[in-house]
């Protein structure tokens, strides 16, 4: 698979064509933004992790029935996946009360919901992201009535299997974001990455925070726990 | 029915206890609110006008088929209503972009939507009635699954029945608030009021804005307009 010409640069990925017109190269960087790009930073080695971490995930995801785009892991910070027409939602899928649902609703951080919330956001920097609901969407023309729902069914489908998956790590999944595309033949598979930057990852001893809220909110020690979280994962492996 | 002490005072209405526990009395001021009360005013006549609209129009949705609070109107200014206890959401559904929909989405004013959207907001002035969607107002308890099912039910039949109703008046219905509450005996009826203060609504012919947003955006003859709908709504019934 031959690397070509940048397509598309983003906060912390870049995006190649290849050689072949159903196939991207992703290359993550280790660039870090926060608050709809208004805080800027760095995370040295979160390309790395974030790039192997979230290929590790994609794999069981796969294996336990979740399409996505994963293809094969190039090298460190590369990795081959499926081209797809994203579409401009940002999925959120939360267990416990943290960011901007808690500011939102008034909800203190660290209160476990009855059921886990699903929630879209409207992926438009411009209009930083607003919530919205399936009318809303529909309404957007942001997606068909049938994709939604098979979106809805796929996201709570990965909410349970990440829970699973980190609670063997020691980690607990608090909430995270998902992005979906269409193949060219229209079927819905993940998109974009899961890893610290998309996830809120707490320990599931200490409550320490392990995600990108140690950048947000200038916790420190922001390296030691995407690696920490790695670690887990890799141990959890062996 | 005697008229007893002040329960509450809201923004544009008085609410009285009676001799009967399950029935209150509401009186409707003159006074304006906007943005979430940054904005006040008076708007001569409002009162009066909003309480014949409302009690004119919530008996033409008992007579199809939606529950509603009313009992009888004691005056131009006060009606009988069932007593409620209020769920603390607003129930928006739009036909045509206005408003927060405009400003949240870009979507520019007057554009007809494919279908009608449907929303919840969270009551709460302290969070500015952030918007929720189902799962949220689950998982803050807010109602019931099976009583979000009701409501969206029956938000969506008055926005048909309202529709028709103002066509017939010359008026386009563009988007409207609905507030919902629990009888004692738990079920689900419609609450509040419906007049130019909680719907959009424009003339068919020439689009003018018959309705609050004169009074928030400065746009003139306000008084005028509640009483040229008033107006139009008792010759469709002559």
């Amino acid at each position: 698979m031959e690397k070509r010409e940048l397509l598309y640069e983003g906060k912390a990925k870049r995006v190649y064509r290849t050689d072949d017109p159903e196939s991207l190269i992703v290359s993550y960087k280790d660039d870090a933004t926060a608050f709809n790009g208004l805080k800027k930073g760095r995370i040295a080695g979160k390309g790395a992790v974030n790039n192997q971490m979230s290929n590790r995930l994609m794999r069981y995801l796969e294996e336990n029935g979740v399409p996505t785009h994963f293809i094969a892991e190039l090298n460190e910070r590369e990795t081959l996946v499926k081209r797809v027409s994203v579409i401009p939602l940002e999925v959120i899928v939360r267990n416990i009360a943290a960011g901007s649902f808690s500011k939102r609703y008034g909800v203190e951080e660290g209160v476990v919901l009855d059921c886990p919330t699903f929630e879209f956001s409207y992926k438009n920097d411009a209009l930083g992201d607003p919530l919205l609901n399936t009318s809303h969407a529909l309404a957007l023309n942001l997606a068909a009535p049938e994709e939604l729902t098979v979106i809805r069914t796929l996201a709570l489908r990965v909410n349970e299997l990440l829970r699973t998956f980190w609670a063997g790590c020691g980690i607990t999944l608090v909430d995270f974001k998902l992005e979906f595309g269409r193949l060219r033949n229209g079927s819905i598979v993940l998109a974009d990455e899961i890893s610290p930057d998309t996830c809120r990852l707490w320990d599931s001893g200490t409550q320490e925070k392990l995600d990108k809220d140690r950048f947000r909110q200038d916790l420190g020690r922001v390296e030691e726990a995407y690696a920490e979280v790695m670690r887990r994962m890799t141990e959890h492996d062996a």
